[in-house]
C-alpha cells in the first residue's frame, strides 16, 4: 500500500510508452492504474469485472459492437464485465483505470500488446 | 448499471449540500461518490476497507491524528482501513471517492452529518 499522495502529472512523467498500464496505487483488492494511449487498441473483454476508464487529459472512444462512447477529460465510463470493447485514441489521450488486481490490459485477447506484468511507478 | 458515460461537472452541477456524497456510477461491488466538501469533517474511520480520494476541484487537507495530506486537483489518496481520518476544506472542494457500496460516510462516527440512504445522481 502506498501512503503518499498520487499526482497524476507527476506519475505521467515517468513513462511515454502508449497501452502500457502503469499501477500507482492500491485499494483493498483494486488497483489504479495510469495509461497513455494513442491509436487503436485490440478488441477485447474482461469476463469476471468491470472496468473503469477516467479521462485524464484529451480524448478518446471506447468501440463496442453496437455503438461508442466519446469520453473527455472529466469523463468516466464503467465497462460491464464480459462487454467487448476496443479503445481508441487520435492523439495521445491520459486515463485512470480501476480494477481488480491482476487483470490483464488484453483481457481474453493476448497479443503483442499484452501486458502481464505488474508494473509500478 | 449506468451505462451512460458521466461527466463530473454535469453531475456537480445537480446538487449544493455539502458532505452529501452523491453516486453516480458502480464498478462489481464499488460505487463512485461525487461529493463538494467546505469546512471540517469529523473523526472517523471505515474499519473493513480502503477509502479513496480523488480531487477533481480545488484543494482540501486529509487530517491524520499524527500527521496531514495536502490534496489538490490532480491528485489523490488511499486512505487506509481502519485510520481515523478528518477531510477539511477552507473552500469548496470538489472530490471523487470510490469505496465499497454500503459504506457510510461518518464511517463509525455517526452524527448529524451522517447520510445513511443512498443518493443517485
Amino acid at each position: 500500500m502506498q501512503r503518499k499522495k498520487i499526482n497524476f502529472n507527476s506519475k505521467f512523467s515517468k513513462f511515454k510508452k502508449y497501452w502500457s498500464p502503469r499501477i500507482i496505487s492500491e485499494m483493498n483488492d483494486y488497483q489504479f492504474k495510469l495509461v497513455k494511449i494513442k491509436g487503436e487498441f485490440v478488441w477485447h473483454n474482461h469476463k469476471d469485472t468491470d472496468e473503469t476508464f477516467i479521462v485524464l487529459d484529451g480524448s478518446m472512444i471506447l468501440k463496442f459492437k453496437d455503438h461508442q462512447i466519446n469520453l473527455n477529460a472529466g469523463e468516466m465510463y464503467v465497462v460491464p464485465k464480459g462487454v467487448d470493447h476496443k479503445p481508441f485514441a487520435d492523439e495521445e489521450c491520459k486515463i485512470l483505470l480501476i480494477e481488480p488486481k491482476g487483470i490483464i490490459n488484453t483481457g481474453n485477447n493476448h497479443g503483442d500488446l499484452t501486458v502481464s506484468e505488474e508494473l509500478w511507478i
